[in-house]
């Protein structure tokens, strides 16, 4: 059996929103635009995910809060870049009962402006610092493009942000690193690969001195935005009056950071190693690991689902996450619905396997079939699904990297987003003259420099900025985006 | 030493209020009214809560779902009573970026008018049934009345809701044996005692057909609804079109109902158990439930510190949660913020109980210390908090049913509540009219009958309603309520 990969890669679009259905992630006909259900199956995925979150803010002293879904207009207008970049896409809630708001409120579309007035009452002194929260929560923004579930929505049900403040830019910088070794960790738990980039001055988070986000590689050669990191500096302290003790008795505004993700890791998951049968999951956050097949002739029906459950009953007593589809339904019937949802590893057992005390074990990354011994069956499972884990990041990574490619002019670059898409790495002087030229000649989307700052020069010596011609001083990376 | 309890009851009002902020469960001052801030130690141990909840959902075969917090004025409007019991109080999202929505939105205050047209689609025959789904979500309602944390909020931010739908309505009833069968496993869990309410008729939920209510008694003798049960019959399934095909092919409404809980669970825990030092809470759900607080003498600080984190490490390996507070303060103010969070356990070491490998345990219930062997110090330790949670249920048993009264007359009635307050239960007709005068009269509400039925009629023979005369059908249960 082969792996078939060709309306995952040639139709992606279509694959992606019917899979999301069917394979019991989101329903989309909740009847307000952009705005899905989480059914149980697909939220018990995000779940798993979040619970590595969690544990890995825990791990990092991150304190978890919630904060109301609503911001007075007071609050949210105090930063005017920030208002300047999310005033177009706020909701806006303007009246209670019967009557008008005093003060109008707007749905958080993320929560700088609801926190950062309480981080001025929070933050008293140096050994108040470092601070570090996080919440999980619904965010909202009035998406005028294209909805699409768990990828472009109003409602980001599943919003994670995490908010910092430090006693000098330094810390800041160290609290960035850690950041970024976490959503590495994460990276790896999801068996996704990716890259990291400094955005340049004209995409940077509304309000950020800097923003770094990481990528993806879809099906279709689009990058997908799924995790991001600011450094603010002073800039909302100086808004919010955020000001701590020194240890010599003065006043200073504190440095703040953030690191926000959101389903968009789910969209993530599924996009990349999916195939034409549905989803592929990594057995790290797959709610069922391995689902049991009992595959009964006339007459034996008793032992075979006895031989089953035995099986099952051992796995679980292991700690793997297992399943036997009793049903009374044909098992090709079976085979098809639990391919669709991505369980990532298959037993059939029959009369004979019950007999010779064995099992057929059906990888779902790679479709192959392979009959091994009852005895032992757990270690060989969980190798197996060790396997499969590493299978997958090793295809996405090819997948990632062959679609990565360096040139040294527009037309070169022209040619990649005719063929293939992906990421492309061009000489840049750095002047946003020539990058906003670029963008505008590949209609595509400048993803920044390469994180960090050391990669960003790597190979430019004696290459030239394609536009005006000047030494280049950075590689910069394009993409057509989701 | 002696548990003082004169503050929490004579001052509760004030008590909790203050507790809220010192114990660090939330932070009143957000700007705006009746949305609160939860803060990393309550959240933590409202997180315990919710996982029992997501196991007992588990266990019972609810699939979690989430739906989107916006409900389109449309869907929000196809049920009269539920309209009228509620568009009083919600918020209305008019529009959006610069510009009016097409359709108004509100923020939903519950969720059937959210999901029922999507349980339209879902449900298709008989096969389906019973269908069971629940959601832990944050819903508004625009209180007018004194807003308190999480006991009258205009944010629930952890509000839960079973939503379920059957082939009859005895399958429903099932379902709501079920309820409190959960309802009851939680309460256990938490340590908290309640009684169990069958509205009347004036108070039921907007179009259920019944509503029980469950409320436990707070230190001022007033009570506070923390769960709530509704059949709905038919009722909306008329209203949003939910049909199922029987199985000899005819097409019937499906009977629903709802099952309601919220953070007041939390607030039910704090009051309960409390005393004048702080919180006081039931090990089940205590982030920390056995705090170590070293006390060193000068020259034996390290053994001091090394015994503490060797009894440390083998508690957490034993499960339970565990920390050393280390920080370079006196004992007394440890103790102090220790019993103010409500760790149920403390253990004080110190260099003689170093030298005779021993430890002193104080109980956060009881307030008494006791010194032990070094020995077979974790099961100790789990029989000690067995028994700190039992001693909880016990007080707050003994409390609940000390402050439940069973009087004739209106004048009796009028007594307990200038007196100490609590439920009063009073022969009744069952007529509307001599229960709201009833109500008038005692400036309290009727809780209702109690239920299960049968417990409604008990000892009811031979009494009259003392507003008509008439002979009395029920028991009607009085209070003051939050």
């Amino acid at each position: 059996m082969k792996v078939e990969r060709k309306k995952w890669s040639e139709e992606f679009s279509e694959w992606y929103n019917e899979l999301i259905e069917t394979a019991g992630i989101q329903d989309k006909r909740y009847p307000v635009k952009g705005m899905n259900i989480w059914l149980p199956y697909g939220l018990k995925i995000m779940r798993n995910i979040e619970r590595f979150i969690h544990a890995e803010m825990e791990r990092t002293g991150h304190g978890e809060v919630l904060f109301p879904a609503l911001i007075p207009e007071t609050e949210f207008q105090k930063e005017a870049e920030h208002i300047a970049g999310f005033e177009g896409e706020v909701f806006w809630v303007t009246h209670a009962g019967h009557d008008p708001l005093d003060i109008k409120l707007i749905l958080r579309p993320t929560s700088e402006t609801a926190m950062y007035s309480m981080f001025a009452l929070w933050i008293r002194s140096h050994a108040d610092l470092p601070f570090k929260i996080y919440q999980i929560v619904n965010t909202y923004r009035y998406e005028t493009k294209h909805t699409r579930p768990l990828i472009r929505v109003r409602e980001i049900s599943r919003f994670f942000e995490a908010h910092t403040a430090h006693d000098s830019f330094e810390d800041a910088e160290r609290q960035i690193k850690e950041d970024l070794e976490i959503f590495n960790n994460l990276a790896k738990f999801l068996a996704i690969p990716y890259i990291v980039s400094k955005r340049p001055e004209w995409d940077k988070f509304p309000g950020a001195y800097y923003s770094l986000g990481a990528e993806v590689m879809m099906p279709d050669g689009r990058t997908l935005q799924i995790g991001t990191m600011h450094n603010y500096r002073q800039n909302f302290a100086k808004a919010y009056e955020i000001l701590y003790e020194t240890e010599d008795g003065n006043h200073e505004y504190v440095h703040q950071t953030t690191f926000g993700m959101s389903e968009r890791l789910l969209a993530a998951v599924i996009a990349i190693h999916g195939d034409d049968r549905g989803m592929v999951l990594p057995p790290t956050i797959a709610p069922i690991q391995v689902v049991i097949v009992p595959i009964p002739k006339k007459d034996a029906e008793a032992d075979v689902f006895a031989y089953a459950r035995e099986i099952a009953d051992e796995l679980k007593a292991a700690g793997i996450r297992v399943h036997v589809d009793e049903r009374d339904i044909r098992p090709g019937r079976k085979f098809y619905d639990w391919e669709l949802k991505g369980v990532p590893l298959r037993i059939e057992v029959g009369p004979r396997d019950v007999e010779g005390r064995k099992a057929v074990l059906a990888r779902r990354d790679t479709l192959m079939k392979e009959t091994v011994e009852r005895e032992g069956l757990v270690e060989v499972i969980r190798k197996t699904l060790d396997e499969i884990h590493a299978n997958l990041y090793t295809r996405a990574e090819e997948f990632l990297r062959s679609h990565i490619k360096r040139v040294d002019t527009i037309e070169e670059a022209k040619a990649v987003f005719e063929d293939r898409r992906g990421v492309v790495e061009i000489p840049w002087c750095g002047e946003e003259e020539c990058g906003l030229k670029m963008e505008e000649e590949l209609d595509a989307k400048m993803l920044g420099t390469p994180y960090p700052e050391e990669k960003a020069k790597e190979g430019i010596e004696g290459k030239k900025c394609p536009i005006c011609g000047r030494g280049a001083k950075f590689i910069a990376r394009f993409a057509r985006t989701y």
